[in-house]
């Protein structure tokens, strides 16, 4: 199974994926977007759709731009959870500096999510793989009490949310079997400074593997109390713009994981490298647009460079 | 050829090593201690012991105990390189916090070191594998001059001499087959944010290879204008003192390639792997406490729990 071989193996039941869709303006030491296509849900979305099929759960405005609904609906992801209402679209607007390995937030407007309550259409329920992208953790609580039979459940969150809501933040970590963050977060969450001290805290809280996100210095996927696995980052000799690398990440590793349905030691490994294929191949550009003209065939061949860049002996 | 293997082999000539030999007081988190065992020299000569006869080249005060010295001795470390002089050991006080990512200096006490002038043992001259540990780069061009027919010679240096001898570490660099540094001294010497650009830029200064250390989050070796290998660190839940892993990794690295004489790809990338192996030991004990009683066996337990750590698909 590999991003060139979708739609040959089983089809299985597809991934749900929840959290924001956006509209966002980026500024970045490479250059400039004004309200492009952005959002977690979106960035995963994307990055799972080269392995499986996707059905999005979200909301957008009056002025959310037709060919980026259509760009999606292209790409094997099912738009009817995606409601369209009165009002704006989310918007983000931030700027990268330096190595880019944080955001400034300029501003965030809520706008439509506001008052967005999650409806999943009936056959959305049946889900088995469940991806609860960045997005205010009362909403991915409401996704969780509608899913009826999942076989796993991730989520991913941002620093924003521990801060003012974590005590939602941390029911849903009762609930997953997943946990996506990135360091500084899962430092702040847990008040430890060593990483795998703060896994083990993560993982006493609910999920049973904790995957740290360390942008340009690769990932770490926990499980039984040890590190499993040190994945290295893609190494780039250009960032346009970081965003969404982490939920692309995220999106690749469920992908990945939704397609094959299998979740020994071996599978995750492999999912964790796609994850890591996604995120670079995502900060070459701006917005969606390196996810939007990428082939399998590239994706493929990246996550055998991976093979390169980190084997000793056998390789 | 491994760590327990070391003494079966074909003894090369075996590894010259230069740099300072201190007398630390260092503070962390975790405790501290005074005028403890230390410097640049001794850490890279004994994790390199491990692997291959040492000849260390370095100078100290009369204060430096006898004990030290017998230490170095039994460790398969020619000392007679190693002048005693009249005055007081190079002395070093620091202290980390946090992540313990960087130290904070105190006091640099240069003494014995700001008059040494190193001068080989006839025998020393012919060696075959050079490290240039951390030190005055004006000396280690003075070693360098009489070094006669080395097959590899490699550097280490730090900010201090990025700040304030820039000239003589350019032309060290012009010099050397092999260039350690951290990922913060390869960004401030080139102005390069981007890693794969600054040692791209650090390449074309003289080293065929260019080995970035980024503490906790692994190790990167260039070749040929590409990232050929990424190491990541080995997760530790506990670091007592980082004094010395840069160090640690450079002598387990060079060690390895000395005893093993071979440069290929491959046996590089395993050098980079015990180097990795010896910085994470050094970790877990303040001065030379924990390389001081580590085992070759343990050595190789860690070397191959590495593969553990990194592999996906063969393992």
């Amino acid at each position: 199974m590999s991003a060139s071989d979708v739609g040959d193996g089983v089809k299985r039941a597809g991934l749900l994926i929840v959290g924001s869709v956006a509209l966002d303006s980026v500024e970045t030491p490479v250059g400039k977007v004004e309200r492009a296509l952005g959002g977690a849900a979106v960035y995963s979305s994307v990055a799972a759709s080269f392995f499986s099929p996707v059905r999005i759960v979200g909301v957008v405005g009056e002025d959310f731009p037709k060919e980026h609904l259509d760009f999606l609906g292209s790409r094997n992801i099912d738009t009817r959870g995606l409601q369209v209402v009165d009002g704006k679209t989310f918007h983000w607007s931030g700027s990268y500096e330096g190595d880019m390995n944080e955001a400034q937030t300029i501003a965030t407007e809520l706008n439509v999510f506001q008052d967005f309550k999650p409806e999943l259409p009936d056959d959305y329920k049946a889900s088995k793989f469940v991806f609860l992208a960045n997005i205010d953790p009362s909403l991915q609580l409401q996704v969780l009490d509608q899913i009826e039979d999942a076989e796993l459940v991730a989520c991913d969150t941002m620093n924003f949310w521990i801060d003012n809501k974590k005590d939602e933040l941390v029911e849903v970590l009762g609930r997953v079997d997943i946990l996506f963050m990135n360091d500084a977060e899962a430092r702040q969450i847990t008040g430890e400074v060593n990483l795998t001290k703060a896994a083990d805290k993560l993982r006493k809280m609910g999920p049973r593997y904790v995957i740290v996100k360390k942008g340009e210095h690769g990932a770490l996927m926990y499980c039984d109390g040890n590190t499993c696995f040190a994945a290295a980052s893609y190494p780039l000799e250009e960032i346009a713009d970081p965003t969404g690398a982490g939920d692309s990440f995220a999106g690749g590793f469920m992908g990945y994981v939704a397609n094959t349905g299998e979740l020994s030691d071996g599978n995750l490994r492999k999912a964790v490298i796609y994850g890591s294929t996604m995120a670079s191949f995502n900060c070459q550009d701006f917005s969606l647009n390196m996810l939007q003209r990428l082939t399998p065939e590239e994706v493929d061949r990246r996550y055998n460079e991976f093979k390169r860049l980190v084997f000793f002996e056998e390789f």
